[in-house]
Formats: C-alpha cells, structure tokens, sequence
C-alpha cells in the first residue's frame, strides 16, 4: 500500500512538466475561430451557442468524474473542444443577452496572468505588486467619483459590493452591532426603488434586517425613484417607530438603465441623516464617460457607492468595487484580528495588506485586468466607447421607431445603453384600437418564444424581462457594450434577424 | 466633438484584431522560466519573490493610471514582465506560505479556458455546460461526504462558505428573520473552537448576530474543540437568555490543522437541537484521501459544510464548496424573486438555473478548473497526493526531531500536513533549565526575523504566526500541499536553508 502510493505519486511527479504543456493547447483551442468569436468576419459564421436541452447535453458530454481516469493532453484538449462546441460564447458579437458582452483582449490577458501568478490580496507579502495596483485603481475611481479622500476594496461582485455598503452604513450608525448584533433593536430600514437589483433585498436578508425592512419606493415615468414618494415612505417608517438609515440609489437600473437623481436623494439623505449608497454597478461606467458624466452627477455626495467595471465595459468576469468617501471606516468596520495573517510585527508597512477591510480571507487578484486595460489604452479611451455605446443604442431606438408597424419601445427615450422594446410578429398587426388587454397578453408571449428561435439558430441573443414596476409582460431588453465596438449596420441586421426569428414562431 | 469621438472608436475597433495577439505574448511569458518556477530544476535558481518594499516598488513601477496611453503589444508585454518579475510566484516549488501551493496545470488550463468563455454560472441559458459541471461536482462531493441527496453551490470563498451555513441554519431556526429581521428577537448564538477561523466572527459581524455572539469554546491538547467546554457553554447560553443555534466544526484548523470530532459534536448538535457546519475549507481535501479520510469521519452528520478545493489540491483561487444535507432548502432560503434573470416561461426546464439558491446575482465559473483536473486524473490520484503530503508532513516532524538543539515541535504529532515548529538560532542555544521566560521571548522574535530573509533571499517561504490559545509566541507554520510533490530530499534543503538564513540574523 506504501509503496504503491509512492509509486503512482512519482509517477505523478514525473509527468508535471510534460502536463504545463497543456496551457499551448488552450492557446491553440482559443484561437480557433468558433471559440470568441469577437471578430465581425465570423458572425454570421459561428454560432453563439449550439442549444442543447439538459438532458439532451448530459447525452452528448461525458461530464461524470470517476475515481480512476488517465487521460493524455490530446484526450484533454478533445475534453476542453467539446467544452467550448457546446457553451455559450459571450465574446461573440451578437450576444447582448446581459450587461456584459465581449471582452476587452488586455483583460483577458490580465486575467490569464493573474491566474498564472495565482496570488491572493490579503497582504502586500503574498500579492506586492497586485497589492499597490488595487490601491492605484480604488485612488484613481475615487478621483473620478470626486472624492477628496476615500477608501475602497474589489468585492465578489456587485452583490456583495452593495453589501459592503449596508455593512458600512449600520456600523456607523449604530457601532454595537459590530459586537452585540441586532437584536432587541428598533428596525433599520433601507429605502431603494422598486426597479433596483434584487441584491439590495438579498443582502437585507442575509444581513439579518429583513427582506421586508428594504422599501421599495416608486419610480417616476424616467424610471427613477421617485423623491416625493422617498419622503412619504420615511415619514411612515419613523411613524412605524423604524429606524430609517440606508438609501439606495441606482445608477442604471438593471432593465431600463434609469440613473436616480442623485443630488436629489443626496438631500434628503442629508435632511434625515440616512446614508447613501449608489449602486453604480452598470452605470458606473459612465464615470469615464465624455458626453454623458452628468448621469452620475452628484455621486461625490453619496458615502459610497458600487460598480462592476465587467459590466459593458469589457473586463472579464468578476470586477467589481465598493468605493466609500470615508477613508478609515471600512478598515474599523471589517477587521477582526487574525494574527495568523495579519502579524503587525512584518518587516514591511502593514498598511498595505487589505484583508482586515475585506469579508473575504482569500481573495482573487480582480484588480489587474481592468489595470492592464486601463495601462493599455488610457482611461480616456474607455470614455470614448462608453459614449458610442450609448450613441448607438440611441440609434437603435430611432431605428426602431422607423419600423412602428413591427416595433414598439418601452420608453419612449433611454437614458443609458439599454433600449427595451416588443416585436410585433405580423399575426399581431392591428390598429391602435384593437390593442385590448387580451392582445397585449399576446403580445408578452413573443419575446421568450422569439428567445428559443435565438438560442436554436445561435444568431443572435437578446434578453427578455416582464416589469413589475410598470405592470408590462415580456419584452426584449438589449444592452449596448464597449465591446463588441458595434458599426450602424449592425443594428439592421439585428432587427431584421428579430424580423426573420419572429415570423418562424406560432403565436 | 462628435467625429472626433468616431475616429476614435474606429481606430479602435480596426485595431482589436491585432490586439487579440496578446493571448500569445502571455503564453510566453508564462513558459518563461521565472514566471511559474514550478520545475525542481528551477527552484535553486529563480527566486519565489524579488522583495522590494512599498515604496521602492512604487518607484520601480510605473503604476499609475492615465487618461491618455497608447502602447504597442511589445510595450504591454515588457509592462507584463516587470509584473511578473516583482510579483511572488506561488506556483514556486519552495513557497510554503499559505495553505495554498503551486497549481495543478490542468487547474490552470482550466482557469484560462473559463476566462476565455466568460460565462456567468446564474442561468443555463448563459452557462449551460458549465452549469451541468458545477451539479456534477455537487453531487460527486455530496456522495463523498455521504450525503444521500445534498446540495450545494460554489461560493466566492471560504468565508463565504461559511456565512452560506450560517444563514441556512438561521433561516431553518427562525424562517421568518428572511423577511422581517432579527430585531426584537433573544440573541442567536454560535459556537466554534478557539482556533476555529476569523471568518465565524467575521459573518457574526455582517449577519447582525454579533462578533461576541460567536462564542470561543476551548481546545484540548489536539487543538480539537472541547466537548466538555462546549457543553457548558451552550448551557451557559441557555442560561443568559441565548438561543444556541449553530456549532461550527473545524476540519483542519488553520495554524495546527487539527480536526475537531464531528461525530461528538453531532451528538451534541442532536441533544439541543442546533445546526452543526463544518468549516473544512482546509481538511475537506481528506475527503478524497485513501489513508487519512478518518479524520473527517461523521461528515456525513453535519447540517452543512464548506470546502476550498483551492486550498491544499492546486486547484488555482478561488474554488470553494458549500455542501449542505438537505436538497432544498438552499433555494428556499436564498430566492428572491428576480423576474428578468429567472423567467419561469424558459423553453428549457429552470431547475438548472441555479442563480436562485446564490448570494450572488453574476458568478463566475470556479467549477470547470476543477472539473478538468479530476477529469483528467480522476479523483483517485488527488488521494494519493493528500497522503503523500500528510506523510511527507510526518517526516519533517521526524527530521526536525533529528535536530533537536536547532528546532523545537509545537505540538508532538499534528493530524494534517501542518507542521509547526521553531528554529532556535546558536544565540539561543541554552540548556533546558535556561529556557526562562525571557528566553521564549527572544524566541518568539526569531521566525519575523528569519522571515525577512526569507523575503529578501527568495530562497524559501514559510509562514510564522502566534497562537492565543495556547499563548504562545511567532513560530513557523510549514504547510505541505499536493504540489509541488516533494521528495524527501527537499525537507532536508528547508530545514539547511532555515538555519543558513537563520544565523544572519541578529536576535
């Protein structure tokens, strides 16, 4: 039995440096065509996915581990081809199917690196030169954002970014939770609109403040939270003797990429000493913005705020971060001591390892893709395709209204790079007097069936949502992003493709 | 203005074809022989890490961030290289730090297939191979551990891990704290062992349960948690008008990797009625150990458990588990509704959407890099690395033993492949009556300082650290992970390589 162990581990140790041989593979797989897909010439040739069904893709893959498999680096790479046949292929120029699309190749580069390098951001020790990057990133947001000091961290993701913000907040206003927790306290509540993310009630959940303890105020016809409605529904939470501490405003809602007026709620976060937060996860890009920085507006008055550079922006998956205006809380607020890790007796200043401020004990170097990026091409650039992104989702809109037969918007003008509208499938095609409730229940129907023609055919792929908020079914909703850096064309070509999918369907 | 922002974005965009090269400038540099270091040949030759402090590092490097850049890919290539040349190279052969090693170059392979993909593992729609992945290894682990249904989700970390347990027991103890708070509830209260991990009273912190919620129950000689000490603190809860609702085991703790006794600790759990989770972030390894799974023995007892495959097994950061017994109740806790991400009108069965049962809305894909390593070796093999490392683990105690004027055990035998130990320089050498007080304390200076040469020598890396529990002083803390598979030989050239570092110090 020992002996049989050492033998199989030297064989094990005997075929490592053959094994490393398997990362010129994954070049060799990436760079064939049907893998990206990022440039304009294989559009039309490769498909964004090729849509199996659950049990249809467990048939066709062998996806089961078993205790005893050897496999040479050619079966691997036959594993990892069949891998990519059957995903789904973000990077390809025709899916618009979420808030993140094609990648910026510097990011995928970073983050190739930084998974090579493989170091965690807990202390300067183990991370120094991804440690100084993060710090160059969180000053450089900062002074965008318009705040004069400032702190911040690279979060899991938007999710937790945003709580990082309730966390900040209820420490600051009431310390003892830190120790003693919530109980026997008068409720917190925390106010944000009713078409911000869901993350905002998942994190009062999980925060122990309660789902229903997260307001949801109503937003005006500009989707943004209303302010009349934000000071009614104060006054009657402190008349249900809660405690009201916590506005979020959002910066690009998530389907009709509303920015809340932030001055606005900044005054009223002032009149009733409430902290504000700005989840900018979509729209913070808007910071690097050269035409439309005014949708953020005001945001150097809110006490943090969240943004997710992987959203429209081109970073690879995760990069998201929690910027504060205070410049010591989110260190007193999230450290506990860890003298395993965090010795003070180091050789080198102790300032500069972040884990005290973050939840997380290991943590992924999300920091240095968005810098390669950034170190690349200047922030200044990144402006640029922001602007074009929601120059050319203004063209779509207008092309849209070119076609009023066939489709309708949502809104009559977006503010952001979404642009949310029906198709009308030419069964549907009646005067303005015949649209009776019971056509607009039809109507909501064509959109997830237009969806299936979509991942069928791998064409194109949009997303599609109902809106509670405005009481309206299904419609497609379509996100403009820096990448892929999209020309006029294009945008016919994805209206008529609704077109030609849309008439494919029974209605 | 506007033609301006049109030239712009056309040079960019005619430029992205070339950009895409990069992909392979990358490859390079990591193929270069001083990026990964992971080949024995390299370990006496390239340093683990060129120690500059912060500010030389920051005068070295040029970091900042610009609004105007324009470089070529061969200047971003050298910027890579002066990344690389004054990172730390984890994936070096005498890095012994941090709980995590050198990788498995399948788990890279994998990391850089997933980065390149792209995908968010919320929906199927999005990620739908990667999706069926993840459930594969739910299973495949919940079936190791002994859970007859199961089920589970990769999380953002080991800290995270844990909050996932902490928040389903909640939910299960007092389902209505999901909507309306813990406010005005009796205090809820945790029991981990003294040497448990900071994370328990981090999550205390941000759930709103309180870090002095988290009760500190004492260890015996093992570092395991007492059992007697338990028991008297949970009535001592009981008595104070506490609700105990939560025992966290540890499965290998992070300074002795010590294994609390799960199965007592089950018992207890069933006595009063709680939750028992085991955090095995850093044990769960011995799941798949073919001499050492014993240690985690009664696994298949706990309510939950979390698991860093990341940790120990090469799999590169971040790869953690949460597991729990039930099969539904990680949806039931964790859904909120989110109607333009988790439409029920799909064209495909929603159940394979697992963005529900998440804390998180978009998640990247930690699954796949794991999958392809245990693919491509079959979890078998990863056994034998598990007990090759534990038994290499055992004969540097007994290496160290061999030396007992220079090195001194903590503790007598550890359970893992944890090793911590003190070097006791020429200086200190005094007979055992003259081991005084002030002497540990000049001891306990030893390791920080041996560490700075450490640093700045890149011959080795070994982490120090003190342990409250048993009021002790610095000493090292070697952990022997899977890779790099070290030979016998290697322990002796530590063990040389400590004491050369060690007599150029002053103490």
């Amino acid at each position: 039995m020992e002996s049989d162990n050492r033998s199989i581990v030297d064989g094990l140790r005997e075929r490592l440096t053959d094994d490393w041989q398997i990362l010129q593979h994954i070049l060799k797989l990436v760079q064939q065509k049907e893998t990206l897909c990022a440039d304009p010439a294989l559009w039309s040739k490769e498909k964004i996915v090729d849509f199996k069904q659950p049990n249809e893709l467990k048939q066709l893959l062998d996806l089961t581990i078993n205790e005893q498999e050897a496999h040479s680096l050619s079966d691997i790479e036959r594993i990892c081809q069949q891998i990519i046949q059957y995903s789904l292929k973000t990077c390809h120029g025709r899916f618009h199917n979420q808030l993140f699309g094609q990648m910026d190749p510097f990011g995928l580069a970073g983050a190739w690196l930084t998974e090579a390098l493989n170091c965690s951001t807990y202390t300067f020790e183990v991370a120094p030169v991804f440690s100084l990057i993060e710090t160059e990133i969180i000053s450089t947001v900062c002074r965008l954002a318009g705040y004069t000091k400032g702190d911040g961290i690279f979060a899991a993701g938007g999710s937790s970014s945003n709580m990082y913000g309730l966390v900040l907040a209820r420490y600051k206003r009431c310390p003892s939770v830190k120790s003693t927790g919530m109980f026997g306290q008068r409720p917190l509540v925390i106010f944000t609109s009713e078409d911000s993310h869901y993350s905002l009630k998942k994190a009062a959940h999980w925060l122990g403040i309660g789902a229903d303890n997260c307001i949801a105020v109503l937003t005006n016809d500009k989707g943004q939270m209303s302010l009349d409605d934000l000071e009614l529904k104060i006054q009657e939470a402190k008349a249900r003797d809660c405690v009201p501490f916590f506005i979020n405003a959002t910066a690009g809602t998530t389907v009709l990429g509303a920015f809340d007026d932030i001055a606005g709620l900044a005054d009223v976060a002032q009149r009733h000493n409430l902290w504000l937060h700005v989840d900018a996860c979509l729209g913070g890009a808007a910071l690097l913005s050269h035409k439309y920085r005014s949708l953020v507006a005001g945001l150097e008055r809110a006490d943090s705020f969240a943004w997710n550079p992987h959203k429209t922006l081109g970073v690879p998956l995760q990069c998201s971060l929690f910027l504060t205006r205070d410049s010591d809380l989110l260190a007193r607020c999230n450290s506990i001591e860890a003298s395993y890790l965090f010795q003070q007796d180091k050789f080198y200043d102790v300032s500069y390892d972040t884990g005290n401020k973050s939840v997380q004990c290991g943590r992924k170097v999300d920091a240095f893709k968005f810098w390669l990026m950034l170190k690349a091409r200047g922030y200044g650039q990144y402006g640029h395709l922001v602007d074009h992104a929601i120059d050319m989702s203004r063209l779509l809109e207008q092309k849209l209204r070119e076609r009023p037969d066939r489709f309708r918007l949502v809104m009559d003008k977006h503010e952001y790079s979404n642009v949310s509208f029906w198709y009308i499938p030419k069964a549907l095609r009646v005067s303005s007097s015949e649209e009776t409730e019971e056509w607009w229940t039809r109507l909501y129907t064509v959109a997830p069936k237009i969806k299936e023609q979509m991942a069928y055919s791998g064409t194109l792929m949009i997303g599609y949502t109902p809106l509670g908020s405005r009481k309206l079914g299904n419609f497609f909703r379509m996100v403009l992003t820096c990448f892929p850096v999209l020309e006029a064309g294009e945008l016919d070509f994805i209206l008529n493709e609704i077109e030609r999918l849309g008439e494919l369907c029974e209605y």
